[in-house]
């Protein structure tokens, strides 16, 4: 007989009544309680603490400070903003920096990667990784001269979790760089960082992670894996603002001999001496670049309190029980309407988010949005993506959604809908 | 006999009656009337709209209308912003973006532009332009396998106008990109666009112009030259905020043949199909990279109608009479007292700033700062640069600060300092 599921709005309440990050939630602008916001796995609600600290780095930084802010916090704000994230990536002091996007952080640590590896030719990825990433190697292999093969592992639109077997034959002598997703942006997947990082150091092959989707929803152990390289964003689960700047990771002890592709002068060795020829700064620093939007570093900075004070191991629990409960409401109510699950059931291998798979899942995701006041996010060809974000995600949220979603099904409200594209990663 | 000058503080505030755009600095944030701001070539004073906005963006766009934001202005910024700064730089629609840093943008179009000559071997810069610009060559010279040479045009420390015999000389049929600043970072030296663009093409070579310290202080005729690419940033006179996106431009006429060597998603032709191959988008939207970060691209948005208000035919003539006064009152004041002018006297070949060497420029400067309430900037090894953004610096202003350099070396208020480095470009 299958376990008795309580699907009743009573039990989310008591849920929440007995969750210790319950009032993480207060530190958020949350200006329409009507509205069941599940798509904090794109962009991370505002922190209120934000707000003031853009007001005061607008109107006394910028306005009356003016240039001396340079020398009062600003220009040392990615290795500052690098050593706040350390703790939540498992990294030491001096391995992150915040700079840039994640693809131009892609593109400096994978060229670089590839370039500490000149004997071997292949590069292997998979094809859960974001489109972004795979083409970011592309662009690579193509202005490295078209030297190098990039070899994506298959995965068929249905397709929950990867093909290990597969992954691990492909990894061979000739293998520079392996670079997954942590937690694949489509199903949720979380890869064994452990595991495959020891895979492809077996073969001599270096790692890069892209931590996006896992950075403030599940512990990384970065320096644990002894992984080589990671990048990660920060306005999904940490909070920073639209198109915050992105970090990255060197491991401590791959930090000298690597070279970016990239020779900006905020990762030069001494930039106010003006002088004419290049010297790379210590460590991670040489992935600098240029001038940093500080607006944009700034929010992150105020943010980041927020996953900090939280602690890792106690979003990842409550992480877990969300997903876990979201999973058992669509097995009670959804899948009789049709839905597919299209995340792993093992929480080991399940990120903050999961999918549900349907043949209109287009047509309902934009009902959801604009008739019943849920937002969550559509990824090509079926999948609906419920993110949800530990901070301030309720399990009276998740059961909101999930009866919303019955009614969008009761009542045929998707019907009226076209298919069509909307909404940004 | 030479002419008697005027040295009088009324002949300022004369000149500050007549000027026609002194109603322009009432749209900036002044909060130290006292504080004589001549650093506006390195970071623009605060637009009071600026303020406004940014709030607006945080506390409604993030903070009520998240992921929705995306798709009511967000994503469309890059494009919109490039349309704004299109006329300020002699280009059409559809030929600048906002994107990235300088630096970063630099390192595209260099790269794209010395792909399209693939037989020749030489990049010709001179050694008046940006260590960072340098610095990005050195590095794009190495990932492209060190077949390529750069050629500096030489300038020693004192230099104040390039030696443009050399400069042609150097441009052969070997040469595949010539790269300069339109206005030369240290003495603010002015090239000719026109007659440089038609001396390499001359020979076949590739354009790409550096607009940090021009655009927005000086007219620019990017179409009306034929040159090829150029970038640009925003944070100096278009007043956008600290590390604000730079922009760049591509000639029409070159769009469809580029290739950036960074793939992002941003600039994929469909990005929302997410298909797992990459193909760029049309024209300079190929050149967008990852997610941009929009609290420091919308507050560019903000700044920009000051200077389009104003109109570049206007805030150039200002700029000059701006530099002419303070050369004026240098010949009459500093000279003297043992200073050098170490910008050009021909104000057609001179940009919005002047610089000023002194053996004891460093402590000078420090005093400037420190004792009198100027900011002026420092570069090595002996240069004070006196920036006027002709928006809100008033003649008045230009009279004070001259009148301060002199009270520093009348009292010595520099002694008490010892030499070191301190400032940002």
């Amino acid at each position: 007989m299958p376990p008795v599921i309580d699907t009743t709005r009573e039990r989310a309440h008591g849920l929440d009544q007995d969750d210790p990050l319950a009032q993480a939630r207060a530190a958020f602008v949350v200006a329409d309680p009507q509205l069941i916001y599940l798509d904090g796995n794109s962009l991370g609600r505002l922190p209120k603490a934000v707000f003031g600290r853009i007001q005061q780095v607008v109107q006394e930084e910028w306005g009356v400070g003016l240039i001396r802010s340079w020398n009062a916090g600003w220009w040392e704000a990615p290795r500052r903003l690098g050593e706040m994230i350390a703790p939540l990536v498992g990294a030491a002091p001096g391995e992150v920096m915040v700079s840039d996007s994640t693809s131009i952080n892609l593109f400096k640590l994978a060229t670089a990667a590839i370039n500490l590896r000149p004997g071997r030719n292949r590069v292997i990825t998979d094809e859960f990784n974001f489109p972004s990433d795979l083409y970011v190697l592309e662009g690579i292999v193509r202005f490295l001269g078209n030297r190098h093969q990039i070899i994506r592992i298959g995965a068929d639109d249905h397709d929950i979790v990867p093909d290990l077997d597969e992954l691990e034959s492909a990894i061979d002598e000739n293998t520079a760089l392996v670079t997954l997703s942590h937690v694949t942006f489509k199903s949720g997947y979380l890869y064994d960082m452990r595991a495959i990082t020891d895979m492809a150091h077996r073969k001599g092959a270096l790692v890069l992670w892209d931590m996006s989707h896992s950075v403030g929803a599940v512990p990384i152990g970065l320096d644990g894996c002894d992984a080589d390289f990671a990048i990660g964003c920060t306005y999904k689960y940490l909070n920073g603002g639209p198109g915050a700047p992105a970090f990255l990771y060197v491991n401590a002890a791959r930090q000298e001999e690597v070279v970016s592709p990239i020779w900006g002068w905020w990762g030069e060795a001494r930039p106010f001496d003006f002088e004419l020829d290049y010297q790379p700064g210590a460590g991670p620093h040489r992935f600098l670049t240029g001038t940093a939007p500080m607006l944009s570093m700034l929010a992150v900075e105020a943010a980041l309190p927020l996953v900090l004070e939280a602690g890792i191991e106690r979003l990842r629990q409550k992480s877990v029980a969300l997903t876990e409960y979201a999973i058992e409401l669509t097995d009670a109510r959804l899948l009789p309407l049709g839905f597919v699950l299209g995340s792993p059931r093992d929480p080991n291998r399940r990120g903050s988010h999961v999918s549900l798979r349907h043949p209109d899942a287009y047509r309902i995701n934009r009902a959801l949005i604009e008739d019943t006041h849920v937002i969550p996010d559509f990824r090509a060809p079926d999948n609906i993506r419920l993110g949800f974000a530990p901070l301030y995600t309720t399990y009276g949220e998740v059961w909101e959604a999930i009866d919303r979603i019955c009614r969008v099904m009761s009542e045929r409200l998707f019907e009226k809908y076209s298919t069509g594209r909307l909404g940004v990663t």
